[in-house]
């Protein structure tokens, strides 16, 4: 069984790289799939194609809006989602996939350190599982594409 | 039409009472639904009833999970889904409900302050109305259910 | 069977009322939902309640989305769709509701002169009616609700 | 990411091929599902293959329905749904489909000119994107197919 | 648990009035459903209401989509649906109600008699229950509506 | 777009093998699904591989279900139903298919003589296309397949 | 919020009648529903109606699948499933009512003792709460039933 | 048409191992997924990946979970489920993959000796077949996939 798997997530480290290159090492039947990372373009996109606006909130709108097609379309194909939370920012869009995930009935796995347990604990508790880093989940991936 | 409306996020203002007065002033046709608002007991429910934990994710986890069943079963009942964030914590379990929301097609109103605009604007875009205090969401609320 | 039914399209008529009160004095077992009918109060809603804008794509925008919130709920409560084409203005949303009642597996019953037989075969060809005025929309709802 | 894109709307200009062929060019990782375009082919194909009709009616309600096999099923594979609304007709067609897509929870780009802003304001309300041209809808099918 | 049963089939016996009136005899908690049984205006209707048809195809077409409103209501509303087949006619419908119920998930019991053993085996296949009488029915609506 | 389209219905002629090899012949780009057609194989199927049966209800009842896993299966698949009425026998199965077809929104074609337009006004009613012949079916299969 | 609750799994001691009770008692806003719980009756309930069998195999499978009737009807009504597991017998017919609420997106709760927490593992990792005793059910409802 | 097949159930036999062997050798178009077979792995990964448990419970929890992903994902891609009780353990996790699969609608094949025919009468009441071996597992799918 080949895994499609959505990388949400904190996009100012190289995690899904790592992840990536790890998992293509290692030959997984894993196809992964991301946001767009490029974090200028991601918040400009809307402006940049569709034409400016004068205030922030409709040019992060459209914006959200475009990306929004790329992300709802990786989440209801992917089989698994991996939702990263690193150690800035709200990454409340992180938040908003989870559930997403778990509404469609996919398997989430969660990836966080130790001090966000409780501030996540409603994210964790449909996760799948909860993983303090990459490693976890690239065991997790080899392990559930192991040969039948 | 009677809306079920669920009131999901901040729960360290008096957000809810104020909404759920004003409404019933003014006899609106509408239900509310709300997690339990009471904090220790949410965060402590589920050593408390299911018995003690020696580590804090296991405690967060068993709490988190019987909060779900109530807040997952008023999200699916709800007709409109009320989303606050508030100016602390890091409140992804609003953002949570909000993506789950979003999955099942249910329409959500988002209500936080001008400067999480950016932080926010995934789960604006998707949102049917981006408000900025409880007033408007009354008077959406007033206006969607003026009577036939 | 009591039924649900929603009453789509023309707004520039009374022909809800019309069909309404002449239910009523049938005492037919339905209930009728309807979007908000005061055309400047739909139009504006959105600034009204969530502040100014300065385009007019915007201030559409905004009214158009919370008008949604009773729209999509509507078609989605009810068990029947009535969509009545006028013989004025684009009424792109009249065809819209048909096409989302039609993609929830809803019956709708279109209403339409002849004359726009051509140009509304799409819509008409999922319907399970179409009509020519409000009397034969009547008798169907007597029909379909007749005692088991 | 390979996509599936269906293009509905205006029949009467050539941007369906203007898309595609630019597409093909910047080998974009989209395949792209269209109605049938030739008008005479599509508004007879049911007397044609059925037998012939005394009244427009049922003339047109043929064909629009052995259309829809090919419509339905593609706005169903389809990952995004293109609208495009010319100058010219009624174009309820397009704005079914826009509906139909809008129920499954699909996303969907509106094409059209400032000039229907009010007009279409239910459609775009709940677009993805509220493009003027073709332009546009290809930079966002380039922006959301970047590599991963 | 009150339940909603649908009876769908023979039209030219008693059968759904004996199993009504028992059922409100013995008290049980059942709502019935029901097509129209009037045979004449279930074969008009389509032309008493719409205007007429030259041909006995559309006449019939425009009459069976009329009555779908109510059948495709009835069977979604159902929690059980009850298909009997008597010995007359070829009641193609009885059996395109139980593909429909099949379909949805739902509960049928299937009545006929002992010769359709081999020509309803698809039929029976799939359903909860195959009586061959109304008492049986109304026994296993009892059975399964006995007090918790 | 490829279309996967299931063959249900009549298995006393050759009208399967007619259309198949006809549409070969033509390059359409479709793949036919077909129950198992060797009568005998199929009524005894059941009591052939799960051992005997004593009475004639649960031998037609065990090899009815083992080709519903084919059926159905068959029919989530397809693009298109197909639904051939011949002039023998109930054929009650043919007009289950269909039902579950409609349940499931997916497009039917019917194939019956105009003798049955009476009996069959549900099942035609919401069907895509009622022909007469297997040309009819092929051309339309050709029409709805033409390239984008 | 009023919640209906399933309560499934062991029938052969008194778990339902002290649960109800103590509810009903504490005036919790909760429905119950339960299988049919004359065992005897359930076993026989197939022949008892619909005629005698020669094999146990098919008396058992016509008995099981009229108590499917109430059990599904059962399943998919409720907001929240409760599925014990007493001491004796395999108790699948209680795992598979789990597999099917967890399939459904429903809420479940298990009640075990201690020993089988190897063997239930995967039963109790789809649930929302694993517990151990009636009194801690009772407690789950109560709070998951607090007023808003 | 190719299927895919989910082997679910006792894992301390090679059944799959001959099922998959035999099915290879008859050139059977029928892929087979299967959930990880190696028993002390299965029952260790939770704990092997994302850190030791003090307790047995969040040790079988974490596992389960892990596991769990792959089941759920092979359950949904299936076109048909072979859930094999042997003649040791409780094998609940057996019972709740069929009622899994049950509620999806999807065909399942249930195989056990005859000694469990009464304990398992819910589990085969929902079954497509109920077999008693490989062997006639084989055969069913075999027949299954006879070629168009």
């Amino acid at each position: 069984m080949k895994l499609q798997v959505y990388l949400s997530g904190e996009i100012h480290s190289g995690w899904r790289e790592e992840l990536i290159n790890e998992a293509e090492r290692q030959l997984l039947p894993v196809d992964f799939l991301a946001p767009v990372l490029n974090h200028d373009a991601s918040d400009n996109v809307g402006v940049e194609i569709l034409g400016a606006e004068e205030s922030n909130f409709w040019k992060d709108h459209k914006a959200a809006k475009i990306n929004a097609i790329r992300i709802k379309n990786s989440i209801e194909k992917a089989d698994v989602v991996v939702v990263k939370f690193g150690d800035k920012y709200k990454q409340w869009n992180a938040a908003f996939d989870a559930g997403y995930a778990a509404a469609l009935g996919k398997s989430y796995i969660v990836v966080h350190s130790k001090e966000f347990t409780h501030a996540l604990k409603e994210v964790d508790a449909q996760a799948m599982a909860v993983a303090e880093n990459i490693e976890q989940v690239l065991k997790i991936l080899e392990y559930i594409t192991l040969p039948e």
